[in-house]
């Protein structure tokens, strides 16, 4: 599907199963709201999947991979070779996603959308590569306008196959040496905050490499001028083909009523960004947690996201949205498997 | 094993299983530190073992029940039949706890302390009946001192007999109309404040509800004057049998090297009883959530305990426990599960 059609197919969420599920949660053994945001929860996930009472077997997390640029002018802790070697890492189970994917039975998707490096073929590596990173968008655009819209159609194609296979909730996920800098220089671009504001340490730079970072990011405002009102432009201007990817999994997951867990920064300058090509995609997205990273807060804020959790985590990977996903099945499991107060023979409260 | 020997055997967390899970943290393939709070509870869950890479197979959730004789004074929106009501879903696994602990692959022991029915035998069902509920704490004690000691040491049975048979990591539960007021008063008590700040709705008493409750809670220590240094005077004065026997799982546990993840406000109240019996009891006891009700915020600030989630949960049963329980699992399979970058082939941090 192309990503008009896309837009296009994202509808409102279910008012009837909503309340049908509301009418359950209210029936079962607990005293009324007295399980909080797991209720809550289990009411918006019936929403977006059309079900009174959904149920999730297959969950898959979409790791997207990219390379970026901007690393030249000396933005993170880290040199960008590791973009691909933790590709293999994934490959071979040994990341941190792997272990919490594996903790909360979800399989994960790992996607080279534009590591700047001929990676192996390899039977788990869905090859999707735009280009061999992004251009330093502190001199210019990262990539072309075109470039960025079949990275998110890519997103978007990538999950509607995960979806026909099976899988019934989204988690996002990101890997790319740099790629706060330009999920900072989105978020600063579509929520009109100052950058300094919305930029942190991402994987660990000192004080130097934070001042740096900030520089960076602000030449690549001022020299590309991206249009916040145009997300395909500010994902051109200042972005990264995995962000775009993740905008196109959330816009894709949602075209398809699936609800899409998202994970940190990364993953929340990507909302952005499909927030901004459809504002429809809001009710769909799940926000795993709040990330240490400072520009998250802010995203979070913009979107009218509410984290389920707050661990001070700042990895990416998509490790956020695992957890978050556990917490998905457990509101879906209350709802459906709970027994009501008439089925238990439980008296209910006095008037 | 009696209460005082369980006490003199609890042990400081190990420092050497503590510094070899921090090392081993530090070489995995992620920013250290990036994981956040995971790594911290790996740590103090590697120092609660006394083992570098602790691995957990079988986490049991001991849910207790008892009954509340000041539910006599309308301090409740459920009638007391309730109790073992929900004891029976328990035991068909219709409940909450049975959903959530089935979620996370934990066993649910259901124990019967001091519920006011004759609950019919049932082999998931562990009977350790004290009395059928406790006096009306507001005329007068809530159960005799040798009650009281009675009451944790079963909770010390029953904890070491799990720990036993496998069992490896114990989440608290319980239920019990009314028990909100008790624990109140033990909070109250142990720290200091005016019942008005420690006092909340429970499972949803109105506006005059909650003003009985509280004159009802004030009354009780007024007639009771239990000594806030003496535990099981607190215990016996203003508490409940499954608070008895949940301070007893934790401390029963604590002597064993097991970690226990502790639910929302009873077991809080539960677990100012073992501190106050056991102040070395601390550093084995994980708060899994903030519950709603308010002056759980204050029992964790006593116990210097930061909880793992703030989901407005305040349900009880253990079904905060449970989550927690899963979050542990999580941190502990990181820890043991990741590829570190030597393994990997990952470049390490620059400089």
């Amino acid at each position: 599907m192309t990503l008009q059609q896309t837009i296009a197919s994202i509808q409102p969420l279910d008012d009837d199963a909503m309340r049908a599920a509301r009418a359950r949660q209210d029936q079962l053994t607990k005293p009324q709201g007295s399980l909080g945001r797991l209720e809550a929860l289990s009411v918006q996930l019936a929403g977006i999947t059309r079900k009174a009472r959904p149920r999730f077997a297959q969950p898959a997390i979409i790791t997207m991979a990219g390379d970026h640029g901007v690393t030249r002018q000396g933005v993170s802790a880290y040199p960008a070779e590791v973009t691909p070697q933790m590709v293999l890492n994934f490959l071979r189970g040994g990341a941190a996603i792997n272990v919490l994917a594996r903790h909360v039975g979800a399989r994960v998707v790992v996607v080279d959308i534009g590591v700047a490096a001929d990676l192996p073929a390899h039977p788990e590596l869905v090859n999707a590569k735009i280009a061999r990173g992004t251009r330093d968008f502190s001199i210019g655009p990262a990539m072309t306008r075109d470039e960025a819209r079949r990275a998110v159609e890519a997103g978007i194609e990538i999950v509607t196959r995960e979806i026909e296979r099976g899988a019934d909730i989204i988690g996002t996920g990101d890997m790319g040496i740099g790629n706060t800098t330009p999920s900072s220089a989105i978020v600063a671009t579509i929520t009109r905050r100052p950058v300094r504001e919305v930029t942190g340490r991402g994987t660990g730079v000192d004080d130097a490499g934070l001042a740096r970072k900030i520089a960076t990011i602000e030449r690549g405002i001022e020299i590309n001028k991206p249009n916040p009102n145009d997300a395909l432009d500010v994902l051109a201007d200042v972005g990264g083909f995995e962000i775009g990817g993740l905008a196109g999994v959330m816009l894709g997951a949602a075209a398809r009523g699936v609800p899409v867990v998202i994970d940190g920064f990364i993953s929340g300058a990507a909302a952005l960004i499909a927030y901004t090509l459809a504002p429809a995609v809001q009710p769909y997205l799940i926000a795993a947690h709040r990330s240490v990273e400072i520009g998250h807060r802010v995203t979070l804020e913009y979107l009218r996201l509410e984290p389920l959790l707050d661990l001070d985590l700042r990895l990416g990977e998509g490790t956020g949205a695992a957890l978050g996903i556990s917490l998905c099945l457990a509101a879906a499991r209350i709802l459906d498997e709970m027994a009501t107060f008439a089925e238990a023979g439980v008296s209910e409260k006095s008037a």
